[in-house]
C-alpha cells in the first residue's frame, strides 16, 4: 500500500510503499478516508519534533486521521464503521496512565505519538489500532472527521482550564483566542456557544481569509500589529478566557495581563528555548491579587475525541467548507503540506467515503 | 476602649482611644482576645499596601483576630462563642461575590479588607461584626485562634491547586512551600497529612528556629543560597505542588521548573515591580508539554476558615508552641511587631480567655 513518510535526515514527505498492515488480536483493521496535515506535521518535518520508530529509517506521517472499519477482526466494531483514531500509544506495554485512561496526561517517555515520536501515523492507505484508541463517529461527519483530533486538543484544554476555575462560582462571557491557524479557528468555533465575545488576534493585515472566517463566526478579529496581547484588555475588555494557540512565548506571558479578575489562561503552543524580559513583579502580583490562572495542555484523551465529535456536529458547513481550504489526493499530496497565506486547514484524501 | 493604629503620614502603630463600638441590627459585639501580626501588617505600616477609611486619619490594625461574643445582639451566637472575624467587607453594601459567599474572588474596589484597607482592624478591645461574617471556633483553640485566619489563606490556594488538577487523576506526594515564614510553617503543617514527602525553602543558614520547625514537622529544608529553586528538580525531586509564600517575583516563574509533570504552583506572595529575563520559550514549552499550571490565589471564603479550624486542631502543640514566639499585652505591643530572625509569629493580647 501506499503511504506518506519523511525519512532519517529529509526534510520533505514522500509517497513510499508499504506492506498493508494485519490487525493482531484486540486491533481492527481501518481503511483511510482523509488525514489533516497541521503545524506538529511542519515541525516533524523540521526535525525540531517527534522521531522515528525504533529501528526504521522512516516515520509515516499523519496523526489526524478519519477511516472506515474494513476488518473489525472480533473487535467491538463493525465493518463500515466511521472511525478516528486518538494519537497516543504505550511504549511498553500499558503504564498507569494509560491505564486510567488518560494517556495525554503521561510525562515524556511514557507514550508514543503515532505519525509525531516512535510509532508510524495514519498516512497510509490503511491502519490499525487496538480498538480501545478508535472513536466512533458518525457517518455524516465522515468527511470532516479528521477534524476530530485537532477540535479534541481544544477540548481539553478548555476543560482543564473550566476545572482551574471549579473552585468558585465562574461565569465567562469573553474569551480570547491567540492565533488565527487552524487550531485559532477550530477553537473560536468551539468556544461559540459557550462566550457571549469571543476575540481572535492575529498578525495578518486585511484581506484575509482567516480574518473573513472569525468574522462570520461572529468573533471580533484583534490585529496585534495594532494591539499586541498586553493591550486587549484596555483596547477590547478583559478576558475571562485566554487560548494560545501561537507557540510565540512572549504571549504566555502578557496572557497574565489580557485576564480579568479571576480568568484563566490555556497555552497549548510549544515554542523553542528564548529569554526575554519581562515585569515579573507585576505579573506575579496580577496572578495573585486577581486569583488568576494558567494551565498548560497538551494531547488530548478519548473523552475529549467525543466532546469534539459534538461539536464538530455543531459547527455550520460554511465555516468547515471556509475552513478546509484543500483536500488532495495521492498524486498532488505536496499541496497539502503548503504552508502560505491562502492555506488555512488541508488533508490528505486516500480513499472517498461512499455511504452504503 | 484602646485600639492599636497607624495614623496617615506614620509607619509606625501607636495605641489610641477609641469609643467602643456598638452592634448595629445583625452584628455582634466582640470582646478581642489576642490579634496575630503579619507580613501584611508591616506592609501596611510601611504604606505600600491598604488604606485608611474614608473620611479618617487613621487605620485600626489587626486582621488576624479570635475573640468571645460579649453581646450576640438577636444573633445566632450566645454570650461567651469563641468566634474568628474573616477580613473582607462589602464596601458599598453587598455585591455578587459577596451575595453568593465568595468575597475572597472580589476585584480590587469591590471589597474593604479590615485591617487593611478601607475598613478598621480588629486590634481593639471590642470590635462588631455581622454575624455572618464571625466563623465560631472550638473553645479550646480559643488560645490560637488568631492563627485560623493565615491558616486559611493556605487553605484557599490549596483548594484552588486541587481544583486545577481535577480534570483528571492527579495523586501527589511531593510539595514544596517556597518560604520559612510564618506562613509558609503553617502551610507545612497544613500540607502535612496530605503529602509523602514535604520540602520547605528559606535563605536562613543554620541553628536556625524555623529550620528546627521545619525538620520537627518532619520535613526537609532546602537552603535557597545552596540550591535555587530552579535546581529543587534536580536536587531533591521534581514537585507535585509548589506553594509560593516568598513575594520574591522569580520564585513565581522557577516554580514552573520545579514542578513535576501535571504539577500546579499555587502563588500567594505580592511582589512590587520587578523586571528580570527569564527563558520564556522554555517554561512556555513546559507549562504545555507536561501540563502543568500556576494559580494565584489571594484573601479566603468562610469555608476556608472552617478548614483552617480543622488543621489547626490537627496542629501539635510543639509546633504551635514553637511557631508563636510571642504573645504581647497591650503595655507592650510593639515586640509584636518586631521583624528579626527569632521572630517568627507574634500577637497582641487583649485579653485572656477563662473557660467558664
Amino acid at each position: 500500500m501506499n503511504a506518506i513518510a519523511v525519512y532519517e535526515g529529509a526534510d520533505e514527505p514522500v509517497v513510499t510503499e508499504k506492506p498493508r498492515p494485519d490487525p493482531v488480536p484486540g486491533e481492527a483493521l481501518v481503511r483511510t478516508l482523509r488525514v489533516g496535515v497541521d503545524g506538529t506535521d511542519h515541525e516533524v518535518l523540521a526535525g525540531g519534533h517527534g522521531g522515528v520508530p525504533e529501528g526504521e529509517d522512516h516515520l509515516v506521517l499523519g496523526h489526524e486521521a478519519v477511516g472506515v472499519v474494513e476488518d473489525p477482526n472480533d473487535t467491538p466494531f463493525s465493518v463500515g464503521d466511521i472511525v478516528v483514531p486518538t494519537v497516543r500509544r504505550p511504549p511498553n506495554g500499558a503504564n498507569e496512565y494509560f491505564a486510567r485512561g488518560e494517556p495525554d496526561m503521561a510525562p515524556e517517555g511514557q507514550y508514543h505519538e503515532r505519525g509525531i515520536v516512535g510509532a508510524h501515523g495514519f498516512m497510509a492507505e490503511y491502519f490499525t489500532s487496538p480498538a480501545e484508541f478508535l472513536v466512533e463517529i458518525p457517518p455524516e461527519l465522515a468527511e470532516w472527521g479528521f477534524l476530530v483530533e485537532p477540535v479534541s486538543i481544544a477540548e481539553k484544554a478548555i476543560e482543564h482550564a473550566y476545572a482551574s476555575r471549579s473552585a468558585f462560582h465562574w461565569d465567562p462571557e469573553s474569551a480570547l483566542v491567540l492565533g488565527n491557524g487552524s487550531l485559532g479557528l477550530l477553537t473560536v468555533a468551539t468556544l461559540d456557544e459557550s462566550f457571549d465575545r469571543i476575540y481572535c488576534l492575529g498578525r495578518r493585515e486585511r484581506p484575509d481569509p482567516t480574518i473573513d472566517i472569525i468574522e462570520s463566526l461572529g468573533a471580533t478579529y484583534v490585529n496585534s500589529n495594532e494591539t499586541p496581547v498586553s493591550s486587549v484588555s484596555e483596547t477590547h475588555e478583559p478576558m475571562d478566557l485566554v487560548f494560545e494557540a501561537t507557540g510565540h512565548a512572549p504571549h504566555a506571558f502578557e496572557t497574565v495581563e489580557a485576564l480579568a479578575p479571576n480568568g484563566v489562561g490555556a497555552l497549548l503552543g510549544v515554542p523553542a528555548d528564548w529569554s526575554f524580559e519581562i515585569d515579573g513583579g507585576r505579573l506575579h502580583r496580577e496572578f495573585v491579587l486577581h486569583n488568576k490562572a494558567l494551565v498548560g495542555s497538551v494531547n488530548s484523551g478519548y473523552e475529549h475525541f467525543e466532546a469534539a465529535v459534538d461539536s464538530l456536529r455543531r459547527f455550520s458547513d460554511r465555516f468547515v467548507d471556509d475552513l478546509v481550504t484543500g483536500v488532495y489526493g495521492l498524486d498532488e499530496f505536496e499541496a497539502a503540506f503548503a504552508d502560505d497565506d491562502t492555506t488555512i486547514k488541508t488533508a490528505v484524501e486516500f480513499d472517498v467515503y461512499e455511504e452504503r
